[in-house]
């Protein structure tokens, strides 16, 4: 297999749509899922795109992994969002695809850039949906290609360490005391049905994450009773595929809230409701963290959550150690511009 | 088959879903439909899931029947609705499936109830969809017992009538002769939403034309009853906006046929709902030409048009006209080339 | 106001999006009237976006026209559908787009043109939309200015010719007398999709329900211009299933009006587009009670109907004993507790 220069591939795809009302929260804050929904088309389209290029077999890229993301700039009702996507790395059976949204006021020309994410995906033979096939090569200059490496050892490690930890479940919530977990614990249900699916019938990784946005911005707004957007969503491991036809059940609760902002896990649970082993298992599970906006759109105080029994504060303090180490890594990054 | 006791049984099941701008009316009612859409998808769901819990053959719970049912407070936009689904009867081959449906403002925590259903359901092979399979037995206390199999006799006998009754009440209108223009002749109806309209509250062209093809394609599909699909659309004038909360009546009747294409005028009516004066105006026309597909993709003959009248033969010479016209265009074009 | 080259303005804008099973027809066709729809999308972005960038007052471009245009091919489900739109011609008032549609199998890499339309715009003020702005002039070669100019007098001539034809073809039919039960008699098809079924491509029900108080929602506001809400809903009884690719007709009439209330006769006819016996047959029927609210959402009369003819007098008759039994029954329901 001949290697592309990154030059060659097709290498950038854009998507553009204008947000409507049922993109929004009553505010007119369109909801982080829908971008996040919106960003992996993107890369779902570039990577399947690029996956059949060389190969025999059709294939269809596959989400197996979103990185930590940041909601850079709010979006509204009315404006364009541009997402663009471009492939950044292949591994002989991954891609990192990285995705771009700008927001764009098409009455003032105003743009500003909302969100930057960066996708892995694995191709997955049409006919055989476990079975991986291989990334027609990119050849990158040799910098960038050492990087990528870099970074794809490192999620490498990463997934494989979430995979151990994922089967955890999340209880029902205990007596809902005002501001406690429990209070504002919640979880919807959704049947999976063919839009949400593909070609192999399996759900697109934007449509669980659209999900698990809403869930964790209903878990915010009970606990502050305020606007409340996304502010950032930590990296998602994808761990397994959800089938047409399955019932998938999204839990979210606080873990942690600081001075402005709240911490949210979200876990996704699918069950075959036909099949007849029937055995629920855990899909996906990642942390959100949501900010709470006055009515001139600025962040404001968080009730501070109370916090129940061992498990609890157990949660608290690992979240509360990712808050500190990314605001740490935030500020290091800040003086080295 | 061993009985399962109530509380055994994957007893209870919950939706939720955030209430957004489609759902409601221009003044934020929710549609009561939506509320009966989401309580059926909750009793589907944990009744498929019961009936499996012992069936070989895989099945799928089917609705036969909904109680009478009130809706007891509003639910608005941005107000988060719950469905607590519980199964509260079985006989040997239904279910009797209670719903309950909570609206909860998450912004000031209050919480109302909205509406109480109950609905029955038979569970039908998946394999063979007339085939009605058993389900499993749900023991309940025998108070419970005795009341559910009255509820259920009652129920029984109810259906029975109305089954009799039903060809009763507003019989189908006498369909005009098979390939007439009255016979394909189609008429639907929109209630203008927030997602169909720009910043200013006006329809969107491009959901007109989505309209207006949609009741092309089902007057092309009655004529000659295959797959068809949009051939080409004469030029279309908005002649008059369309503004959020208007009912637009969108009509189509067959004009001309030739050997394999079949042309279809479409015109628009719009209508205010909530203003006085409540004048019915034309908004737009167009004509849509369709033809029909074999199994192989090819383009098919069609069946003749049978023309009644002067009106409707008028309408075919000015088709015929405009067919011939293009047809000499598209000539013309090719020799140019 | 000093004018931009062609090559200056933003001058071309690119949408793309997957096509779902929602999109098209059973046999997996997209319907033409998505294409349409986004080509409108992106007709509107780039014309709005280029009227901005010189006006004062903010404006949205509204579509005026689309001339006739021709589907090449056929775009399956899974394809990538492109849309990319230029400013071809302004007039001081107006602009013409084209929007050419490509069609891309991301596993073949197959590329496909789908569509080519004209589309033209009028920019019109945000703050008063039947004030139209002026257009910032783009310039383009002579020979391009010349041939645009002559494509504007072209469908501006077009234009005006219809707009005095466009009251006869297919006049409105004579409406009833007000108040009357035909006065507000609806009926809407819908054409069932993908997303409205069950594992086994059958419509849930909850689908069927949803329709069903659309219909009767629109005949309550068409008989008191009001808004209106479901107030409860009589038993429904499914008698027969309803499968993929069905055409339903949804019928709604007033049968009976008390003081406050509205009660709605709505029935569900449904029939195959593709088997060749074609019978129509009736599904579901019931009955809706809605009730007319006031600007503080309180409950307020309605205007009496007005009964024509034995048939409508008997229904009334039969609706009135209902209406009367749920009174007493809700009254001995309240002095039992």
């Amino acid at each position: 297999m001949s290697a592309m220069k990154a030059s060659d591939a097709a290498s950038s795809l854009q998507l553009c749509r204008i947000m409507r009302p049922d993109d929004a929260n009553i505010v007119g804050n369109v909801h982080g899922g829908n971008i996040l929904k919106m960003i992996e088309e993107a890369g779902c389209i570039i990577s399947t795109r690029h996956c059949n290029t060389q190969n025999e077999d059709r294939c269809l890229a596959v989400l197996v992994r979103v990185e930590k993301t940041e909601f850079l700039s709010p979006l509204f009702i009315g404006e364009v969002a541009h997402a663009t996507a471009e492939i950044t790395y292949t591994s002989p059976h991954s891609l990192e695809v990285q995705v771009k949204v700008m927001g764009e006021n098409i009455l003032t020309g105003a743009k500003k850039l909302v969100n930057r994410a960066v996708l892995w995906y694995v191709p997955c033979s049409l006919q055989n949906v476990d079975k991986i096939m291989e990334v027609p090569p990119i050849k990158f200059a040799a910098e960038q290609e050492e990087e990528g490496q870099k970074r794809y050892e490192a999620q490498k490690t990463a997934r494989l360490k979430t995979k151990e930890m994922v089967e955890e479940v999340m209880p029902p919530p205990p007596k809902p005391e005002k501001h406690s977990v429990g209070f504002s614990q919640s979880s919807l249900i959704h049947l999976v049905g063919p839009s949400d699916c593909t070609l192999h019938d399996y759900v697109h990784g934007g449509v669980t994450m659209k999900l698990m946005d809403e869930v964790a911005g209903i878990v915010a707004a009970r606990h502050c009773n305020t606007n409340i957007v996304t502010a950032s969503v930590d990296a998602i491991n994808f761990h397994r595929k959800i089938k047409k036809g399955c019932v998938v059940t999204v839990t979210g609760r606080l873990t942690f809230i600081s001075n402005k902002s709240m911490e949210i896990e979200v876990v996704v649970d699918a069950c075959s409701l036909v099949d007849t082993e029937k055995v629920s298992y855990r899909a996906v599970s990642a942390f959100f963290t949501f900010i709470s906006l006055d009515k001139y759109g600025k962040a404001q105080s968080v009730p501070p959550l109370k916090v129940n029994g061992e498990d609890e504060q157990k949660r608290y303090d690992e979240g509360q150690a990712r808050y500190l180490f990314n605001k740490a890594k935030r500020l290091a990054a800040k003086e080295a511009n």
